[in-house]
């Protein structure tokens, strides 16, 4: 299997706050919307984020133990200042996400960050890390 | 916010677990390895899957609500065909994965598909979707 990803999909209790929060809210682009059922958007060179409706996200993964609700993952947004930072979660928080941690230094990796979680339960890190960068290829350097 | 998404973080309460699947299982080549704290693997231009110890995990996110293990979430990796598909799920399982839906027909959106749960609960949809495709650009479009 390719060390590659395509899809992230999550379960979504309420897609008409979803499209408010990322269209509306923050001025994204859906690549398919699909009312009552599924909300996408590219977010990275072929790579697209995918909000299902929960009831059929556990119907079509035919995981009748699958807990509702999101958890167990953060989704991360890397901006280029610690006053990004800030402004970033601020206008999360504005769209309608509520604040999980506010813009601070991180206890890992050396980073200036906050968390803010988005109508559904989506979390979104939003950090400064000095020590990332994408190469013109695509490639990720960390160190 | 741009439309943009860097790293994908999963609390992981195996890492050991999950380096045995990904790397020696799948074959795959870490960016990063920290042990006993984060594994990392760049899985697109410029997007990172983390997977983070569960306990600092929790710790870094400052919410004591969240529950633990993955949930409400899905992972897609496309291949080019139904036959791909079940090879490639075939290969999941003999890595330690654990079958959730064979290979079929999906429900939603004419595509052939079957998930399969990684170690520490991450599931990995395998499709084959006839209406995707990954312009040279990066450009997903979707019919």
């Amino acid at each position: 299997m390719d060390q590659q990803l395509h899809f992230i999909t999550f379960a979504t209790a309420d897609l008409d706050a979803a499209s408010a929060f990322y269209t509306a809210g923050l001025g994204w682009k859906p690549l398919m919307d699909v009312p009552g059922e599924i909300l996408f958007f590219q977010v990275a060179p072929g790579v697209v984020l995918g909000m299902f409706d929960a009831d059929k996200f556990r119907q079509d993964l035919n995981d009748s133990s699958a807990a509702p609700g999101v958890s167990g993952v953060t989704l991360s947004h890397n901006v280029g200042s610690a006053a990004e930072v800030s402004a970033t979660i601020e206008k999360l928080s504005t769209a309608g996400g509520t604040v999980l941690k506010p813009a601070q230094a991180g206890a890992f990796g050396g980073i200036f960050h906050g968390h803010v979680k988005d109508p559904n339960g989506i979390v979104w890190e939003i950090a400064h890390n000095p020590g990332w960068r994408i190469e013109d290829d695509g490639t990720v350097v960390l160190r």
